[in-house]
């Protein structure tokens, strides 16, 4: 079998459209518009050119070397098409086009697997692969992911757009998305091997409706030397009625997988907003020694409800040792008592809390920090955004993370950008803060 | 005791000062640049002008009637203001000063309620009051919010700038935000029964760290018309010693607020993102008959996870009686079948959109809908974001709320405002919709 690969030199689309608005046409416009370096070769039997680029009949025609099919036509020409990638050499077949399983056609998708000889197969019925580093976008509709270290498998074509959107909202870099679609051949365990080989992914995210063999998966996972975060949606009635799950599946039940996923080391999310918190989290810090956690805040409110958070989900957040204590009397106001939380006030400057997160930091009791902040208006962003990267910095010097706690409103975005930049992940809410917190320290016990 | 009034036509600013940066100079500021339309007077002893405006000597020299007095004078010089206050039958006075029993001068605050006769305190030791329909901003850091049916209550001076923030930035108007401080006269138990009058508030919500008599507060909120939502900080032991309740409380354990707020008919908010969600869904929806909903969806896993979030808190996803399953199949794609969640596809467009929220917001079995879409990029969003509106529409001639579960990037939050307009409400992430839904329904059946 040839060597799985979706950073490719050359990408020929067959079924390529001069018709704007077509899938054959948007996934040409796409990969150009995405600025890939590679060479692109459109394929029409009609021939003519398309968006500057001259059109091959067929595969066969085209003298060099293609490394990744990618195939829009309609599903009972693709046995044909795969036939040719196999006389070519073609690595990899991103397939598109749909009318395969999904719609009782999986006859075609037998076929398909007949002719393929060692090419690899992604999908059929995928909305394709984005690669910002390539960079490339391989997909009919164009979002392109900001570059980070974040691998991300979805079953779902429509959710996969929505990711990548949300991924750039919340400024999380991605390594690359694939839509795995009916999974014929390439499946979420070849991914995982995949991602594990990949140098820019450092945590695997998935979204999956069902697994096909349970094995296989529970064995790539345990395998992997990176971690990996997943959505197994279809847990409730409904849920499942409208995941439908297929024949061949690890089983409905939602308790096989949550025991499997614990067997196999993978950390469950609930959604896709949890997903990319926990990816996020994993990517950029270190995981938590001990329960125990700091809170530094500008506002007593803030810091008492994430302190609530964090322990109703079992985390501790003790009083500082004596010698922190004393550390913490210059940043904290004369009129308050200095403690953890480490409530600062609504004037704290640059330097008070940098100081106390940094006095908490260094706590030995404590294994990581929340900076806490509310917007109030009387102090610059910009002095908090500083001292958290600098916090953050001494943080992963002695293996501890540091993510952010931020309330408030359009500002605060902004700054997210350059927390982001510097590798500071940041939540815009006390439990999805809290959550990470517990989940970075219950992946490090476990 | 004079009225309480938080919607003056007058105001003095005692303590208006000659340097910016100075609190009783930026008050007087962001008075003026909150556009107030009624007669403002700064007193200070210095006399002269400050902004353009004439400077008082004293509140006794201003011939007029004073409605409120914001009073910014250092805490030993409150008294004699307050006193002034009573002579000149000011209504209201927000105390914004500090330096009373949070530091230790209990005494202080003894003095002022001896003087202060008719006249109702707000404080000391607060941020102000911002009061977007007067409009008026009578606080020392300036952010307006919207104008909206929300009416706010803080004993946090910081998390109400960064709560102002944060419902400008998730759209959400307010009627009132007022910053409690101290309590020395009036408390959260006053604001509820003044609330109550506000014909701009539809809905109550407060930070609390503790109550200062609990059966006064239990009866207020029994009686209130209006519904009330809360967050009670400091549940945890970390939590509690930070909140460092005083004395008179209504009783440390978080336990015995739960029992009170449940007996009270009070919501409860473990956060300020969820006290915003749950008040804004109360002022803008009505409650959830029974604990059926229906979902529509143009992104398959979205529906799944929805769904499966919702069922975890409670609430049912129904299969449509048969009739609303045929009309499901115009708008729903013919490779899938009709259902609830009623899964649309990627390309679905405006008509697809409004017919399957109408056909499950007309279903005599289903009691609310959640219009879920992922940003696929593939068509307009302005087509969903009307055909919600209609769907609201329809909903609410039905007595049947309509929420919106939106995920992606920037585009959904221009979305979002529009919404907003149409009082729409609409959340960014599954779990917030879900519980949404939850707390719509359970008030119902309460």
């Amino acid at each position: 079998m040839s060597h799985l690969n979706l950073n490719p030199k050359s990408i020929a689309i067959v079924g390529a459209s001069h018709t704007p608005g077509k899938v054959g046409y948007n996934t040409l416009r796409n990969i150009l518009v995405s600025c890939y370096k590679g060479a692109v070769y459109p394929v029409n039997p009609k021939g003519g050119e398309i968006l500057g680029l001259k059109c091959y009949s067929s595969l066969l025609e085209i003298k060099n070397k293609i490394e990744m099919a990618v195939i829009t036509t309609p599903a009972v020409l693709v046995p044909s098409v795969i036939a040719d990638c196999a006389k070519k050499n073609v690595e990899t077949a991103v397939v598109i086009s749909s009318g395969f399983s999904e719609v009782g056609r999986p006859d075609l998708e037998k076929e398909l697997l007949k002719v393929k000889g060692d090419v690899r197969i992604i999908g059929p019925n995928v909305l394709g692969i984005k690669n910002p580093w390539g960079p490339l976008d391989a997909a009919f509709s164009y979002v392109m992911p900001k570059k980070g270290g974040i691998g991300l498998i979805s079953q779902s074509g429509a959710l996969l757009l929505g990711m990548a959107h949300l991924a750039n909202e919340e400024a999380i870099g991605l390594s690359l998305i694939v839509s795995v679609g009916n999974k014929i051949d390439v499946d979420d365990t070849d991914l995982i091997d995949y991602f594990n080989e990949d140098p820019h992914t450092k945590v695997i995210a998935m979204y999956l409706e069902q697994v096909n063999n349970g094995d296989r998966f529970i064995k790539a996972a345990k395998r992997s030397k990176k971690s990996i975060v997943a959505v197994k949606a279809g847990r409730s009635e409904a849920g499942l009625r409208a995941a439908a799950s297929h024949t061949g599946a690890m089983g409905g039940s939602d308790k096989i997988y949550d025991s499997a996923f614990r067997q196999a080391g993978i950390t469950r999310a609930f959604s896709v907003t949890e997903l990319f918190d926990y990816a996020n989290a994993l990517a950029l810090m270190p995981k938590v020694r001990g329960s125990r956690i700091g809170i530094v805040t500008n506002g007593g409110g803030l810091g008492i409800t994430i302190a609530d958070a964090c322990e109703s989900l079992g985390l501790e957040v003790p009083q500082p040792s004596s010698e922190i204590l004393k550390r913490l009397r210059d940043p904290v106001p004369k009129e308050i008592k200095p403690g953890n939380p480490a409530d600062l006030g609504g004037l704290a400057n640059f330097s008070d809390y940098r100081e106390a997160g940094k006095a908490l930091i260094e706590d030995n009791k404590i294994g990581g920090v929340i900076m806490a902040l509310v917007q109030t208006g009387l102090t610059k962003l910009e002095e908090y955004t500083s001292a958290t990267i600098e916090v953050a910095r001494r943080g992963k010097e002695l293996g501890k993370p540091t993510i952010g706690c931020w309330m408030g409103g359009k500002q605060i975005r902004d700054m997210r950008e350059i927390l982001a930049e510097s590798e500071v992940p940041i939540y815009p809410s006390v439990s999805r803060a809290a959550k990470v917190m517990a989940m970075l320290c219950s992946c490090y016990t476990k």
